[in-house]
């Protein structure tokens, strides 16, 4: 079959690889579109990073060096089941939560599994990814989206890391209807984040200083105000948004120090700030002030833990509307130039879906 | 009556004032014993800081300027009450909540009155101090210890402060029986957060530079384990006592950053820290590192907000004991030198009772 495999910086290769075979109590799905994340970008452009392996260092779960077949956010209809196989059937349509994880370790054991300490990502770790015709894929990692497009359906991996923040935040399932949210930043996982605090009732306020992005932002439709920080006083926003009261939880969709500080100062007193884009340095954080006097709380969050199926819901449910998310499609031979170079450079963009043809 | 009136720094005067005037919906009460605050400290060696009026600049709730009758950890007999008080009546002993709040800030609008906009204290604000003969109170504050003795239940308030960090991490009132907590510093608020720790059956480690602590500690009995962070590896004390697993809970009750780093690195999966202690520096918090990959949260608090009554419960169903945190009882003719002076260099004073004879 075509798949496109993952050899180091800027080298992916189209290639015929031998289709997987499948097992007892495993699915194997025909793939149909596989999404591009921010994590591909920094494998493409940056090289190897943990949870890939290397060439020589196989990663301690798939057993796999380098290459690796390349693509996590996919979505496909299931060909036929192993046996044992209760969850789908052929014919379904499914997306994937692309874990691998050891079940052994004290994060397995508590059930937060995307902690493992050996975790790994098909699609980056090895076992096959969503470049490719097919995938044999373990039961409990497929989830069957029902009616979903099937373009729609690849973004329920993005979509749950949205889910997850919220939920990791204490928003989620209808906990905070009719709180205030305030949203820093609006690239993919800003957007979706949005999306699903909308779907829950919350009030959303979404701080994004790209002209394009807030574009797509009211083009979506999920923010109840959305506001130009480079222009407006944020904080002066979420003010008059809530009566002088501020807000009650605050998303960190950046990564970067000042828009974390920004995202505390428009908090209430017991408001929560959930980080969940990566900061990679260390964040100078004011504990007296910014903490303590008011009891703010700040967490952060990884992937997604049992957040595909409510994920799923909501789109069922008509809640969240993936649809206008896709930016563009492309076909697997012009993944480079079409996919991970427009995306680098061109904020309009929000999803790119890649198909093997 | 005679009181103890703080003018300034280095400057309290045992002085004849008036009685207080007993009011409708206030409680009158003959003062006990008052225990000296680490803020006491502040203000004494330091000199005027918020709450604290100037001599010029009255508190915005009380109205007063300096001199305020000074103490705020307090305890008493109910002298008489006024119309329409039902809480108490005459004779009770009490403890009192030694707040001023405005009842009409978010923050108190929300029921976090600990958070007023406007907060003051009773003996640091003005409206009287437990180092008098009498107070007036309004009945709101004034909490029935039963029968606790009156010097313990000077104790009710630093109690409260324990009890508030452990019910703001979520490990209060049984919620967290049988997790593991670390407690960072046995100074008198983590002996107090250890003991509620305990008494909610929260498995405790306490970790203690000074050999004169960890001797209180053993004696008052509130640590399942304890770390003398100098000598001994905490994180491998920790995991050899967690088999592996790490804390859930951690308390930093020492206000230094590499305490708060060192108690971030012995948490599990998901676990929270609990910040206590002013940290009167930004604290250069690792995100990435320290928070997202291992999904822990941080929060902090101040004060105590409905925390006095299941404070006096736990007191008087035997499961804290506060006797042996009362390591001096002097009056009040000699607060300076064996008060405030002997408090500040000496590790193995925990609580030092004033009373006016």
């Amino acid at each position: 079959m075509k798949a496109i495999r993952y050899y180091g910086k800027e080298d992916v290769r189209l290639e015929d690889i031998p289709e997987p075979e499948l097992q007892p109590g495993t699915v194997k799905i025909s793939l149909a579109y596989n999404g591009i994340c921010g994590s591909d970008l920094h494998l493409y452009f940056d090289g190897v990073m943990p949870p890939a392996p290397s060439t020589d260092e196989p990663h301690p779960l798939s057993g796999e060096t380098l290459p690796v077949v390349f693509g996590h956010e996919f979505s496909g209809v299931v060909d036929e089941v192993g046996a044992g196989v209760t969850k789908v059937k052929a014919g379904d349509r499914v997306a994937v939560e692309p874990f691998m994880v050891c079940g052994e370790c004290p994060a397995c054991k508590k059930g937060m599994y995307n902690l493992c300490e050996k975790m790994g990502f098909i699609g980056i770790s090895g076992r096959g990814g969503g470049l490719a015709e097919k995938i044999v894929v373990e039961e409990r990692w497929v989830h069957n989206v029902g009616d979903i497009p099937l373009d729609q359906a690849a973004l329920i991996e993005p979509l749950s890391v949205g889910h997850h923040a919220v939920a990791h935040a204490g928003a989620a399932f209808g906990k905070a209807a009719g709180k205030v949210a305030v949203v820093g930043g609006a690239g993919p996982i800003g957007l979706l984040t949005a999306a699903v605090l909308k779907a829950y009732g919350v009030k959303t306020i979404v701080s994004e200083p790209s002209e394009i992005r807030r574009a797509k932002l009211t083009e979506v439709g999920v923010a109840d105000l959305i506001v130009n920080p480079a222009e407006e006083d944020l904080l002066e926003k979420v003010k008059e948004f809530t009566d002088g009261v501020l807000a009650d939880f605050a998303f960190d969709c950046a990564g970067i120090a000042a828009v974390a500080d920004q995202l505390l100062s428009v908090l209430t007193t017991g408001g929560h700030l959930e980080v969940v884009a990566l900061h990679v340095h260390p964040f100078e954080l004011d504990l007296m002030g910014a903490i303590m006097m008011p009891e703010r709380s700040i967490s952060a969050c990884i992937g997604y833990c049992d957040d595909h199926e409510p994920a799923i819901k909501l789109v069922q449910e008509g809640k969240v509307n993936l649809e206008p998310l896709i930016t563009s499609k492309i076909t697997a031979d012009r993944i480079v130039e079409d996919g991970y170079q427009r995306l680098r450079g061109n904020p309009g963009e929000v999803k790119i879906l890649v198909s093997m043809k």
